[in-house]
């Protein structure tokens, strides 16, 4: 899931090379279709048994969301391996799971231009001594706000994101849903706003697609961890845009459906409802 | 509360005129601090009785609150009666009270170049015709995102913004508290955030102070309903930071202790987080 928002988000020309497991159940015609978009799926792992699923039931608020059922499947045995040709990859993307794979794939390729992470409330709960280990090797942590809070112990935002900042990652980008998101930069602080949308009918994978738009817009720019906050800047509106698609329609169907003008007059009509 | 608020936000130079009641336990040191901040109180009426009281429990957002006793005292039998004197003023704010009395209130003035009104839940739930009848009168709706929904129906909030114009008013600023602030204005949107704060001690007064902050920009700007959005964008900026003098400290604190270089700063401050 993570996977597919995310590439489909990041484009065509971003070259997205995925790193996944999918179950026996998980369709040929889904894969092609991410081949066709664009997708090198040669770090895709076909494994025995089911494709990771999760269902759950969102709040009035379309942010909190309680699960109803979450069956790991092929997922339970995932040993991520990043191949040998992608070692060198510049951008590192390490979507939400268990910290100690995330660690693996950190180690598996050798000196990324940008690693950035995502986790969840689950592991900053349980494993919390493995993530705060591979922290040091991630440059920008991107959560939403409960989760930020969750791992500094700090309520306000600021204080969260120092804290985060200490151990490890030089900055943070906190995602809060309809209400749009945060970059605490290397020294600039830039709050962007969601799209307001005429309508919602479910905002999963909106997490991984501003993920995908925030790296592509960082990887076109040629942005490393040590550019200034520019870039970053404006990568929080390009992923902003992206995540947009999502929530309107079920699955990928809003990704799917954009055409350059509607990207281009999105991030038009959200430049204007920033500028003071 | 709310009229202190206001006015202690709005500053000296906005000359605000108060209508309001207070009962026999009101200190007159108080009612001596609003005038020396310049608060004309000719229109406060001091009447037998307990002055109106609140008190709330705030959830762990800041936002959502249970309200855990309110006694109407004096309010109840509030009549509120704009002096003579005043009945040209340019600008009206009607803080939350029952929508009969806001609409008392309108009429009394005879044409203000702007006139903005706050309600609440329990008047949308309980006295929705009244409240439904005053509002081709209001200039400006300013109402939290709850609200909004539940005036319009709508769960989107660029939806409920255009129903409720449908109902008279021609902006619609909807609060969001930590999330900032939108403003569905005649023929633009601006969404401003929340200054991040170091520390959230209670945010009652808030958005009183917003208002008081946005009217006292607009008065500045001798703006009126029919002045395009601009001036309007511009108060966004202003209530936010007038609001952000609140929740740092119980009561009034922060409002008071606040200095025109530290209010330059915060304005310089919220700009850079919103310039994409």
């Amino acid at each position: 899931g993570a996977a597919t928002y995310f590439a489909l988000a990041a484009g065509p020309e971003a070259g997205v090379r995925a790193v996944a497991v999918v179950g026996d159940d998980f369709l040929e015609s889904d894969l092609e279709l991410l081949a066709s978009h664009g997708v090198d799926l040669a770090g895709v792992e076909r494994a025995p048994g089911k494709s990771f699923h999760w269902s759950g039931r969102y709040h009035d608020d379309f942010i909190e969301r309680d699960t109803l059922a979450t069956e790991l499947g092929v997922f339970a045995d995932f040993a991520p391996e990043v191949p040998e040709a992608w070692r060198r990859s510049e951008y590192l993307f390490c979507a939400n799971i268990h910290p100690a794979l995330q660690g693996h794939v950190l180690e598996s390729v050798a000196q990324p231009r940008l690693s950035v992470l995502d986790t969840m409330n689950l592991w900053i709960e349980t494993t919390r001594d493995e993530l705060v280990a591979i922290l040091p090797r991630v440059d920008v942590l991107m959560v939403n706000d409960s989760e930020a809070r969750l791992l500094s112990g700090r309520r306000s935002l600021a204080a969260a994101a120092e804290a985060i900042k200490a151990m490890g990652p030089q900055r943070v980008v906190i995602k809060k849903g309809e209400h749009g998101a945060l970059l605490f930069g290397r020294d600039s602080v830039l709050a962007v706003p969601a799209m307001i949308l005429p309508e919602v009918v479910d905002p999963t994978g909106a997490g991984d697609s501003f993920a995908g738009g925030f790296m592509a817009s960082i990887a076109r720019a040629g942005a490393d961890r040590d550019t200034d906050d520019a870039p970053y800047r404006e990568a929080m509106l390009d992923g902003t845009v992206a995540a947009s698609y999502v929530p309107e329609a079920f699955s990928m169907e809003g990704l799917l459906g954009r055409t350059p003008d509607d990207v281009a007059n999105r991030l038009k009509t959200l430049r204007s409802m920033m500028i003071p």
